[in-house]
């Protein structure tokens, strides 16, 4: 009788919990000295991305114990399933096909009528995006004065809003300067009104960004987008088509605000919002770095997705980096993680991560409906490596608490200058260096030799200067950041998401838990106008909505 | 025999962890129901400030305990320590007075000869800043061609940008667009580069902020600065004085740069770099918002130290925000804490004071050097809170672990437009709401009536939409963001960060942990260069300089 796939979960599970027992006494230090081979061991690279994880806590027996872990938890199906269209997202029946957003529309893809036909159906919206790039940039497409576009304003939020600003921002290297780009999320109208500050209506290009045309944030900027540029008109509604596309799948409400069905760029309900970008989400990308970028920013995915697809597990980017995320937060107990990007172009990257790991796995039950019995997705969180050394690194190094890191390395800077790009590097290897060396208490005094200080004064100063070391980093270097560096990157981080889900059994593709907030500022809207009824809400919520009305009305 | 202050410490610690374990399995919901005045007597108000936190975790029996830990650690003495000019840094034997920074130089300062002294020097400071402020604005400090200042570039790092940097994105409303303020920190040239690419060399002014001069990033990004300058000046570096000037305390170090002393901007040694922008760090505030803003800034820090100083501690906003941090960290166990501004002028707010918390308590060890028996600092996270929502709340709603969360509301936008106000703040009170209340399984089932789901379907789909609740978060609320309530709020918050640091027994103002990553840094230097030997390095750093030698070269 063979064992039922729960139980060999469970005990994958078991052998990983006795295991992190046994190792929690070893320093990572001491596990170099075990194995002279382990940084070489304890690295994998493709892609042009190159990862070193020997500055984990683990030995070759936690990788041999995680890869088994993610083979009972199913890991090659799943991953089947997924890329051959099938209804991954569980609860919603939906096939999650983003890696068909990227596939070359020439080559089979594998498994169902689903995935066999979507790159065919991508490389259609991609022709009339590109169609739609060269009128922009190349001043056909002009706006009701007959001026050419100069600024673009991307209007979403979410999936729609963070994929694109990072990319964009990741990219301002291959933009030619012809458009500038501006991102519009916030429901605070001081977002807005400050990039319409910086625009001139007659040569704005708005880009209403949202699956459904009913976001409540992206309507209300897209609405008041709408005014600010009919007015500049002289009230002639007419221009609202020289000025708005929609990247929708809802035609009807997109004609209804005046965008006519040629000016609308399509997706599908198997692309997720925070898989999006490289669907017509992209739209602005491509507009700003250049429809070849976003073609070869498409083309790093792609590679990624076929080393995912093909590559053993032990030397496979996505799911070690999975796995070393589960070893730290499902067994060694870390609660969050952090993202350090050393290059500048990276600077979104963290706040885009933390969409795309926290909205994924942050969840409280399984596929099944069943609690789990452990935390899933950590808090990620993170900002420009060199900025954060001068910021929080403090507590990361001093502080009780691990936080394990990814240090994001390029080897070269895309904007070099003389004597940065070493200082860039050194600094990036010597944080990872410090984060696992610490400084005992001997070092420490060390130190001190001719501060003058002796005795008591001495000892006091020293404890002040230790620092436990032994924590925890990988480092993921590449030449340079390129428009297919950064797609496979983004792709590896996709993948390791859903490897994630895989060995912690949750559907990573809805988000039930934003409902509730939306249904209950439904609510509140009424009482913020006077009207309605409050008794629903608590007295906090209640007193609240006294004082705004209170603050507003001056008292 | 009266009990040592240790052991009067110890038993107020004690009498919170009795009182935590008692209160582990009471929801927030029900402790409104316990108390029908809970809204308004977990509030408190100042400098226009609201404080509601009657939906965090705990009750008015949890509030006098954490009171009583307050007072058995001393918070009033070393309240007037820190404003009599002590040396409450005592690691490094210095004040920390930068409540001296906004103190009327007219009004008695409390305490020691600095105290007392302090405001006029920083008056003579301020009083330069405002005449050089009129000098650029008013178009009579030109460049090396006589064109006025229209860019500003403040290069520095850590507390010589976050603050600066933060202020200006939050006041830019106040700014009468003479002058545009740019903000470089990142050792990676793409950050300056592509800043100079905006600027016209002719009407740029830099503003190198670094108290020792000697700020590795800071010089390397000012040396290239003005290796840019006097290529566009013909190779003159005479040029360089009109177009740089500094703010440190490093006289001899500016001129070998360059800048002679009546363009160097002084600050003292009782001003900690996260505390610096009331001081001349803040010089770019004044250029950008003018000298009045930045006044009105410092009043409005000026009133809240003075509530600091005077309220009791019952109603004391600084008192209560820290007494509620380290409830949730310390007693409750949440290892982060999360700010979440709804006001999208305060976008920068959380890398802010991510800085001013992780940085100043993120200690390992108490004053005396003894290792801490709890973590102090958690780590601070967030971002706006409206596109939070699209990106992480999912996890704070629905995922296993807890985060604590400042909701900060305006009840006007600065820049408001029809419709937006109110979406924005019945989204923020209505998460508040979310976090606390959550949705049962019965409402889960309740709210897909009408779905077509019945029988197991229906139970796995309402398991999906379950959420926990009894989060903790508190609403922080004022009318609009002025540069008076600005100054307020952050005042608050530094003024938490040391409340906090006297419950934990630390001292908030060294910051040892982050000087071995800079001497491992400058010991890869030359390794980088491929000279040096390697040997002192382990053998995953070796291996990483070896593979970035490897890429750079091309292969």
């Amino acid at each position: 009788m063979s064992a039922s796939p729960a139980s060999v979960r469970a005990s994958a599970w078991a052998a990983l919990e006795r295991h992190a027992r046994e190792l929690a006494a070893t320093r990572i230090a001491a596990l170099f000295e075990d194995a002279p081979e382990r940084a070489r061991d304890m690295s994998a690279s493709a892609c042009g991305l190159y990862l070193d994880y020997s500055k984990q806590r683990m030995s070759a027996r936690t990788r041999e114990l995680l890869l088994a872990l993610a083979e009972a938890c199913a890991l090659a199906t799943w991953r089947e399933r997924m890329f051959a269209g099938e209804a991954v997202n569980g609860t919603e029946d939906r096939a999650a096909l983003h890696v068909a957003l990227r596939w070359p529309p020439g080559q089979p893809m594998p498994g169902s009528t689903l995935a066999r036909s979507a790159p065919q159906e991508v490389e259609q919206v991609l022709a009339r995006i590109a169609a739609f790039c060269d009128a922009v940039r190349g001043a056909r497409w002009t706006g009701f004065t007959g001026e050419p576009v100069r600024d673009v304003v991307n209007i979403g939020i979410g999936g729609s809003d963070l994929g694109p600003a990072m990319v964009c921002r990741a990219l301002q290297a291959w933009s030619d300067g012809r458009l500038r780009c501006h991102f519009v999320s916030n429901v605070d109208s001081t977002d807005l009104a400050s990039v319409l500050a910086a625009c001139d209506p007659r040569s704005t290009l708005f880009i209403v960004a949202s699956k459904t045309f009913s976001t409540e944030e992206t309507l209300l900027n897209a609405r008041s987008a709408r005014a600010w540029l009919v007015a500049a008109a002289g009230g002639d509604e007419a221009a609202v088509q020289r000025h708005f596309v929609a990247v929708s799948s809802a035609l009807e409400r997109c004609a209804a605000f005046g965008i006519p069905a040629p000016n609308v760029f399509g997706f599908w309900d198997w692309v997720g919002g925070r898989y999006s970008l490289w669907s017509a989400i992209g739209l602005s990308i491509a507009l700003f770095a250049g429809m070849d970028a976003f073609r070869a920013l498409q083309r790093g995915a792609h590679a990624m997705d076929r080393h995912f697809l093909e590559a053993p597990a032990a030397m496979n980017l996505p799911v070690l980096l999975a796995l070393i995320g589960v070893w730290n937060r499902s067994l060694l107990d870390c609660p969050t993680h952090a993202v350090l990007p050393y290059d500048h172009a990276l600077a979104l990257l963290p706040a885009y991560l933390q969409q795309l790991e926290m909205e994924s796995n942050g969840k409280g039950v399984d596929r099944a409906g069943a609690t789990l019995q452990r935390p899933a997705a950590p808090v990620l969180w993170g900002t420009l490596g060199n900025n954060g050394q001068h910021a929080f690194y403090q507590m990361m190094h001093q502080g009780l608490d691990s936080v394990p890191a990814d240090i994001i390395v390029p080897a070269a800077s895309q904007q070099p200058l003389p004597g940065h790009e070493d200082a860039l590097v050194a600094n990036a290897l010597a944080q990872a260096e410090a984060f696992m060396r610490g400084r005992s208490l001997d070092e420490a005094r060390a130190s001190l030799a001719g501060s003058g200080l002796d005795g008591d004064a001495l000892e006091r100063a020293a404890r002040h200067r230790v620092m436990p070391g032994n924590r925890a980093s990988s480092v993921l270097l590449y030449r340079r950041l390129t428009p297919e560096v950064l797609g496979s990157l983004i792709a590896l981080y996709e993948h390791k998401v859903f490897v994630q889900a895989v060995c912690w059994d949750i559907n990573p593709f809805d988000q039930f838990g934003v409902e509730l907030g939306k249904e209950l500022a439904k609510s509140l809207r009424p009482l913020l106008e006077g009207r309605g009824e409050a008794g629903a809400h608590d007295a906090s919520t209640r007193e609240l909505v006294a004082r705004v009305l209170a603050l507003r009305a001056g008292q």
